[in-house]
């Protein structure tokens, strides 16, 4: 990943402009699949495992070499958000939706409106709150990120958010989930968002947040510049 | 991990009575450490990697070998919260402290009261939300369990999620994090619980939950027998 060509500075974390076009950033992400995959797999494997002492060291002898062939090119610092010239943008690193991030599920968003979102995810065993069920703090996560996403209204604002309230209507099963989100209104710079997440059909927990544009987010033409997923 | 002696039944997930010392899941825990952060510091670098195509097949290759051998002893379904006669209980799968879960950074914590609880953990580029910072949603997870544990009022009582409310004050830089829980009020089977996360000193979330004792658990007694760790 030549990210870094001789003679220009590298910013770690930050909103990062990599001047390569959309294609390679395709062929990146679909090369972090399998690894991706097989780290989420490894981690499952590793809660429900009845392995002990002998064999746990010895494989954590292996992961040490693998982590260390994966720092050989690291960069320093977390993956930050990184866009190119063509509005493409990527940020594995995210919680909730980092391809690479094994903390993310991932979970998949799209927009079904300017002013809607929709996301989905498998939530496995490392997802475990209260036994059997999703952690009502994963669901957070999701909604939160979804909302967040909602409140962009299409990438053409940029917020933070504000306040996330959150009522647990039902417990929700480890498995398929569905995230939706909308937003109900603006006022000035404030966006209202509502949002759900549960199976389709059945809300597990319903949301509603207020997200804030900063004062020095005025430039919408920058922020539709950058157009994520 | 001998947990299914012959003749006894395995139940998958759940609340799951396990007959072994303390000592024995003491050592459990102790001989986990090192894969699991091994496989914490997996994640990072592989966020962090600049590795591409041919390298990270190989790798994705190697870790598909050391699930095989973590799924040989494998139990099916996800971890689920397991207790032995002695109180002592372990939740390896849970999102925010499972110790072998990749998922949670993972965080600690501790009742300071009956009343009150203090967790503490250390953030890394896998939490990231807006760039350098954590992940709002993260901050929730990390609450939601500290306001959970809060309610249990010290292990003396059962709760369920109600309503969680987040007042995002300020932007939560990656790195060490401190949350603090305590319960405000109890009106009959509703307890509120106040919490926030930051660094010392500085409050980045702050929060307020109602945790709702569920009618069929009665048994405070039963409740007061499963002490967490």
């Amino acid at each position: 990943m030549s990210e870094t060509p001789a003679g220009s500075a590298e910013i770690v974390g930050g909103f990062q402009f990599v001047d390569v076009p959309t294609s390679q950033v395709d062929q990146w992400e679909a090369d972090s699949v399998p690894v991706a995959d097989a780290a989420r797999r490894l981690n499952e494997a590793l809660i429900r495992s009845r392995a002990e002492g002998e064999e746990l060291r010895s494989i954590a002898k292996e992961l040490e070499g693998l982590v260390e062939r994966l720092e050989a090119t690291a960069h320093a610092g977390p993956a930050g958000v990184r866009y190119n010239a063509e509005g493409r943008s990527w940020e594995w690193g995210n919680a909730a939706v980092g391809l690479r991030n094994v903390v993310a599920p991932p979970m998949t968003t799209e927009f079904t409106s300017t002013e809607s979102v929709r996301g989905e995810a498998v939530l496995g065993a490392a997802y475990e709150g209260p036994p059997g069920m999703v952690h009502g703090g994963v669901s957070a996560l999701l909604l939160d990120q979804v909302m967040g996403k909602t409140a962009s209204r299409h990438h053409t604002q940029f917020t933070f958010t504000g306040t996330l309230t959150m009522k647990y209507l039902q417990p929700l099963p480890l498995g398929p989930v569905e995230v939706l989100g909308r937003i109900d209104r603006q006022e000035g710079r404030k966006v209202f968002v509502v949002a759900s997440i549960g199976t389709p059909g059945s809300v597990a927990v319903s949301a509603e947040g207020i997200f804030i544009k900063p004062a020095w987010a005025e430039a919408d033409a920058a922020a539709a510049a950058v157009n994520a997923d």
